[in-house]
Order: C-alpha cells, then sequence, then structure tokens
C-alpha cells in the first residue's frame, strides 16, 4: 500500500502506534496541534534542527531507510552534544513522494526510533506530508542544561589546546566505498560511520563537567571549516599539528591505496560527527587521566587573530582552507 | 548572485544580519550548534512543527516569496494559539533550488521577520541547504504556558456549544482566484487569507482565559476535518447547523456566481486558520458578553458519540465527511 492510499491520517496513526511509549514523561505528545514538555526550575531549554535532502545529503541507492532514520535524528542530536546538553524530546517533519510505500515509511521510522530509544530522546511530535520531488527529513531537536551550563563556539583562548574525539576521515572513506565500490558492498567500520553516526552526547557531558572546556563544536562539515567557525567566533588564530590528527584505518589504508593526501582528508571528511574543542592549558593533566570510551586527542593550539589558522605539516606551516562542505556550491 | 556563489556561510551571515536585535532575551541565538532559552518558573514549554512544500502547498507563480516567509512562520503559530499558548522562538530549516538569488532569500525572510515581529517570536536558530528539487520550508516554533494551562483537542463534552472565529471559505476562495484569474489580479481579502494568514493568538489566550473552553482546534484543513479530529479524539459526536457557518463575503459571491454549494465550500476550504473550539453551555452569557477584534461564531453543538459527526441543513441532517485536505491524496 502506498502513501496515497493509505492517507496523511492514516499513516500518522500507524506511525503514531510504533512509537506508542517512548515518552513517559512528556504531558502531550503526538496527535494534537503540538507537544508539551516540562520545564524544570533551573535549566534552559536548547533548540537545535537539521535537514537531510535526498540527493544532497543522502542517495537512497546507498542509504537503508533504516539507517536514514538514524541519522536524522543523530545529526540533531550532535548538535546537542556540542552544546553539552541533555537531549527531551524531538519534533519531525517529512515531506516524502507518494509513491513511497506504507513499508518504507516505517523503515524510515523503525531508524528513527531506535536513535530516539538510544539516547532517550523521545519523539514527541511531527508532520508528514507529501513531496514532488526528493525526500525531505527536517528535524528539530530538544534539549536542556542547567542555568548557562552550555558551551558555545565563541570561548576559545590563545594557548588552549585543540582537541577531537574519537578518529576523522572514515565517513569520506565511507562515502567513496558506496559511491565507487561494487554494489552489495559489506559495510565496514567507516561505511557505518557515515551512515549511523554516534552522536558524542555522553562524552561531550563527561568533557564539559569534569574539564575547562572553553569552545565546542561538531564535525559535520570537515575539520577544516570547524576550525575556522571555532577561530572567527572566538577572534583567535590556530596552529593544528598534522601528525597529531587521528586518523580512520579505512582512511589511511584508502589515502596509500588511491595516493591521496590523508591529511587533506581528514580536514575536509564531513558528517563525522565528532566533537572539536579547545580545552584550558592547565587542564592538560585533568584530561589525560580521564578514562574514555571514545578517545580524544589533542591536535594543537589556539593562537592570537593575528597568527591566523595555520597547520604544520613535517615542519611547513600552511593555511588551512574552509573549503569543507558547503550545501550550495555541490 | 545566486545561491552557489554567495555560499551558505555568507547566505548564513546575511540572514543573521537581518535578523539581528530581534532577540534581546535570548541567552544565545543564530550562529552556534544550537539555540537557548531561558526556562520560567512554572511554566511548560509548546512545540510544534508544520512544513510548506512547493508544489503541494504553494506555487511560487502565484506567492510573493514575502508572503510564502510570513506564512511559514504564521501556520506553525497558529498551532501555537489551537493550544493558548505564548510564542517563544523558531527555528527555520530551509531547502531551497541554488538557483535561486540571495535577494529571493532575503524577500522570503523580510516576510518570516514581519510575521516574527509581529506575534513577537524571534527566529532563534535554523538551517539552510540547497535543494535539487522543489523550496522547502520547515519550521518548528517554539512557545510556553503555565503549567497544565493548555487546551487539547480531545476535553470537549455532550452539550458543549462548538464554534469558530473569524468566517470560513476565504482561503479556498483566493485560491480559485489565484488559479483561474487573470494574471497579475489584484489582491482581494480572500486572496490575503490564503497568502498572509493571522494566527489568532490573542484571541485564542483570550477565549481561553475568560471561558470554559473544552477543546480548540486551528482549521488548516477544512472544517469538515477538523471537527472530525475533534469529535474523534474527544469520543463524541456533533450537530453543525449549516446556516450558522459564518461564510467569507467573496465566497458567497463567488458560490452565487459559479453555482457551488457555499456550505461545501466552508466545510472543505483548508488553510484558513480560524479557531474550532467547544465551550462550556453554562458560558453562553460571558461568550456573548466578550468584545473580541475577531468575531466568534456559534455553529452547533457537541453530542455522544453514538449520534455521529452530522449536519443540519435546512432540515436534512446529513453526516459530515472528513474530506478536507490530505496531502498524500492530492
Amino acid at each position: 500500500m502506498d502513501l496515497k492510499s493509505t492517507g496523511e491520517f492514516g499513516m500518522i496513526e500507524r506511525i503514531q502506534a510504533m512509537l506508542a511509549g517512548s515518552d513517559a514523561d512528556i504531558p502531550l505528545s503526538i496527535g494534537d496541534d503540538a507537544a508539551v514538555l516540562n520545564s524544570k526550575l533551573g535549566y534552559q531549554t536548547v533548540v537545535t534542527t537539521d535537514a537531510l535532502i535526498e540527493g544532497i545529503h543522502f542517495d537512497l541507492r546507498y542509504t537503508p531507510l533504516e539507517d536514514l532514520g538514524w541519522k536524522a535524528l543523530a545529526v540533531n542530536l550532535s548538535d546537542l552534544a556540542a552544546m553539552a546538553a541533555d537531549p527531551t524530546g524531538a519534533v519531525i517533519s517529512l515531506a516524502l513522494p507518494t509513491d513511497w510505500s506504507s513499508d518504507q515509511v516505517e523503515q524510515l521510522y523503525q531508524g528513527l526510533k531506535a536513535c530516539s530509544e538510544t539516547y532517550q530522546c523521545p519523539i514527541i511530535g511531527g508532520d508528514t506530508t507529501g513531496s514532488p520531488g526528493p525526500a525531505m527529513l527536517s528535524l528539530t531537536v530538544l534539549g536542556e542544561v542547567q542555568k548557562d551550563r552550555y558551551i558555545t563556539r565563541s570561548g576559545a583562548k590563545p594557548g588552549d589546546f585543540v582537541c577531537v574525539s574519537g578518529d576523522l576521515g572514515g565517513s569520506l572513506t565511507g562515502f567513496e566505498a558506496l559511491h565507487s565500490g561494487p554494489p552489495g558492498i559489506v559495510r565496514t567500520p567507516a561505511i557505518d560511520k557515515l551512515l549511523r553516526p554516534f552522536p558524542r552526547l555522553q562524552i561531550a557531558k563527561e568533557l564539559f563537567t569534569t574539564l575547562s572546556l572553553h569552545a565546542m563544536i561538531d564535525i559535520s562539515d570537515g575539520l577544516g571549516s570547524e576550525i575556522h567557525h571555532i577561530c572567527s567566533k572566538s577572534k583567535m588564530g590556530c596552529l593544528i599539528e598534522a601528525d597529531k590528527i587521528p586518523i580512520h584505518p579505512e582512511a589511511k589504508a584508502l589515502s596509500e591505496q588511491i595516493g591521496q593526501d590523508v591529511i587533506e582528508m581528514a580536514m575536509t571528511s564531513g558528517e563525522e560527527y565528532e566533537l572539536l574543542f579547545t580545552l584550558s592549558a592547565g587542564d592538560l593533566e585533568n584530561f589525560q587521566n580521564m578514562k574514555m570510551d571514545v578517545p580524544c586527542h589533542i591536535i594543537g593550539e589556539m593562537k592570537e587573530a593575528s597568527s591566523g589558522i595555520k597547520i604544520n605539516r613535517d615542519g611547513q606551516i600552511e593555511s588551512i582552507k574552509a573549503n569543507g562542505w558547503d550545501h550550495f556550491k555541490k
């Protein structure tokens, strides 16, 4: 049965049944004009929105619908992680081609539900409509922080260590494997990194509560682009050490295989959803003593703005281009 | 200059400059990973989302971009009105064809800004990306209510008066005029009603604070569809009196001109963004004594579910079809 025959209200009911019970503490959830969330004394509401558009952000030839659903929520949760916020609820706006089957919509929602349960972010509302063109998923996620206990892109100071969680280059490698590899290619960790990213919510909270973090951002457009955001918002410069950038093992292998510059790959690989943050220099020992599920690495140092935004490659100091992913320029 | 040459970050900066100063009380607004809103003691957060898709919800041949921007926010504010909530902030997710000019994007934002200022709902964040197909505007609007002081679709009781704000049929008439009329047709109130709807935020609050409202919904899919929602959520039936439905003057004129049933027009006209609500029978006098900028009319009565969902047309009792607007079935 396709969406034309199920109809909008039929589909909403199926979705509602699927998501039932995930939101015990929500006073009013899916099915009315709006949802209602309890506010907590001494807290602030954090809100972020991110859309995934077919043909820009994903290609259904390579993207299972469950993964797409997972990712649509995960990329928004990654923004909350970058603020050190806890998720409280998500609203989902879908525009779907009318020849999609109800089963396809359900697969999408299975992925949304899995991510929602993993990160305890109930889906509290939405809007589902037809699209005469590509599929579009627009999500808004709400979170909370204790009053003024959030972190922005703008607080970095000279002498701060620049750090990154996990490793980089995996998403780009996964993308290459899916687009250039044989059909039905076996899933590797790099492909998983692209299709089913893990928002760093827990590690962000641990870092924020343990250390003096000064600035944080998530890596959605690539390290080169994100370090530019931190420098520009903080009115700072930086020096990144190329040999300290943690590289995904498959990115290293691919770079050797095709003779591509692995640092360039790590700098431009978007959709990594790792955290980039700056740390007070005085906190080095505390940082090194932390036991983290996801390792974090120091990759450079913040400088005065006059020093520029630079990278040290085997003794050669070069400017970092902000040539991450720009969705209008593709 | 088109979006391809301005680029995503250039456009974000232009938009940010345009919206600057509209959000004095917001701790963190556009330009970081997320926005932050202060929570108020004893309040709850209300959240709603609605998308407008080119080719489904609007046709750029007939829709000036400023009106489109206005409407994208207004339809979400209408959902808040239906909850009797006050807006606190909006996040905007845009997917725009890359051949749009920066000026076009600015016109869109001028309309968003005008609506944002009129209803004191600051734009606090967003995501702007390219679209390989139609333009898509997805907005999420946050609001607040005092704890548990909101109204749902599900509280209607037998004997309640069924009421509607303003008049109906105008949007459909405006749509007909734009789509069948000559190019460059003069704007009439019916066309304004379609292109630049007024969310009934103030009247909703007045009604809610003055009277015992039991259920409320906004009319986005048509009166027939919305009364079905109230009846089904409240597990009730109703009897609507056809001759009491307030009709837009241009709808009346059009119905006479083309020989279409004006009640059918009023029942199926979507995108009216009027309020449909039920009122405790004991509150009739208070209701009649209210001085309202937008007149509200009693159009029928709630009944037990066994009575069905009916309309009285000159003594003939007929079932009301829920044949409002279904975006998958168009």
